[in-house]
């Protein structure tokens, strides 16, 4: 067993978010799927950001924010990403040093461009997500920084990154050595798009070495193929020793092999955009984990940092998890 | 005399923000000048960017801020300045373009990067400025677009501009081709530090060009060199047509030769990030003098686009600000 100097270790998507607001008809004008995440190119990343509104740029990619949401907790945390020698890598490694976590990896040269999401924002607060992902597609085993992933309490994986194969073996590979070195392994699916792509992998992957599975509804139910949530949650626990899985305002369910607590969301006076509600309702959740607390606090903790990150334009916090946790004695 | 096609065009600095949240103690141990606005080299914009907090990157500069905003209004707008052919440059260009602003300046090549603005927050809203000029600081009579001038009801300058030579002239041209086709000329004093700098060179400016004056108290004192709000106001009267003097929370004080008018400033639950305060004022004030209102409701639709702008972070708008004015009754 190691000795471990960081609390969670994420590994995703480098990616910085072009936010824009527009309304329904414009999504269906430019035949965009509404709530989900789509893979685009770079003729259609740049086509697609010429039409499109004025946009504000802040760093996302969902591991990361889930990994700048856990430094707002006061945890120790550190990610593993691929950007390029450019002004997006440049604003992604500046953001994520700058609130304290470890991010090792250089900028990589004669690489595609850095990861860009077109998040699309409508009035509603719904996100609809157009992702080119340049470089971070090219995360590889080389990337791994194998003393970080063996010095992390919790490993923390996006199922986005599970699209290209070089990544799929990076993931496989960071998982083992978490596993040698006593670490859990944490998953979340991302986005039901991306679990139909590669449901039998994601299957197969969590059977085998996932300890704690983040999932929605739709994502849940998608990867076990059934139209029954509570079917799907008990499946869940049938392959991993637990499942977070969240139901948007409904709060979420925390299940294990006997047990199933229904904890409420957090109230939120008026969602302005929904962006990194997941990423940092697993934030909250692996923090309360890595403190060791018990996971009806866990998922109040997930809970929280949602609601944060759903009343303000972005993925990343504007205030203080750590003190707004303090305040409603999640923690000590 | 000209037919007009654009309401208002704008010269200044192209810039592209980066936003941050910062406490007055960051500032101290930084030696920055809460408030105000510096010119900073690029060694030192670097220095700054690796020490200062994650970020926002939006659209700035402040005679664009200005144009933004009068789009916002549904006014025809236009905006000269200079970007490179860069991502910031590319930021910039395509934000002003999506929302309706004839903006025909292609990005320079070979020139230094695009102007970038490292503005700090701190928790009572208060912003502090370093900006690094890059290639906004070349404009010059080159880029000019005389046609653009000369075809536009309204011409307003930005008084930052006023540092680099070559843009000064830049202005002067302008200024003389909007006279010569009957359009109006409006100044905005931008920054005490700035008015420092170049008192006589404004003062002449004022006295020979200008229709339309700007400024807040710190500024138009500083210009008229006195302690004395009411003194600098009257002697404003004797240098130019009309003069909107912003006085932060206590809204303004609209003088002409004879007529003086107090107007308070619209009420904001919350500020939030003044950055932009006066650009957004200017954006409302030359919006009504372009529809021709009477001056105090010139002044409403200049405290109502600047209470919108400090309720959140950023200078350009949110929210419609035609509909705004329309749900006041400012506008019909």
């Amino acid at each position: 067993m190691s000795e471990f100097d960081h609390d969670v270790l994420g590994i995703g998507n480098a990616i910085v978010d072009i936010l824009s607001r527009c309304d329904d008809a414009f999504l269906e004008a430019q035949n965009l799927p509404k709530g989900h995440m789509q893979l685009i190119d770079e003729a259609e990343v740049d086509r697609l950001y010429s039409v499109m509104g004025p946009a504000t740029e802040i760093s996302g990619g969902s591991a990361a924010n889930t990994i700048a949401g856990l430094a707002s907790f006061g945890a120790q945390s550190a990610f593993i990403g691929k950007v390029s020698n450019d002004q997006f890598g440049r604003i992604f490694s500046h953001d994520i040093r700058s609130i304290g976590v470890t991010f090792e990896n250089e900028p990589a040269a004669n690489s595609k461009p850095t990861a860009r999401c077109l998040v699309l924002v409508t009035p509603d607060g719904e996100r609809t997500m157009n992702t080119y992902l340049g470089s971070s597609v090219e995360l590889g085993e080389d990337e791994l920084k194998p003393d970080l992933v063996q010095k992390s309490r919790i490993l923390y994986l996006e199922g986005y990154l599970y699209d290209p194969p070089e990544a799929q073996r990076a993931f496989h590979r960071a998982a083992e050595l978490a596993k040698e070195a006593g670490a859990r392994v944490a998953l979340s699916l991302s986005d039901s798009f991306c679990v139909e792509r590669h449901r039998g992998a994601f299957l197969s992957f969590i059977r085998s070495q996932v300890d704690v599975l983040f999932a929605n509804e739709d994502e849940i139910k998608s990867l076990f193929q059934t139209d029954s949530f509570e079917e799907a949650t008990r499946m869940a626990t049938e392959s991993c020793d637990l499942a977070a899985l969240t139901l948007g305002p409904a709060g979420c369910v925390v299940a294990t092999p006997g047990t199933r607590a229904e904890v409420a969301a957090e109230p939120v006076e008026r969602v302005v955009d929904t962006t990194g509600a997941g990423d940092l309702y697993a934030a909250g959740f692996l923090f309360g984990l890595s403190r060791n607390c018990d996971l009806e606090t866990c998922a109040r903790l997930g809970g929280l940092a949602a609601a944060e990150i759903i009343s303000h334009i972005g993925a990343r916090p504007e205030t203080s998890l750590e003190k707004l946790a303090r305040a409603r004695n999640y923690i000590s």
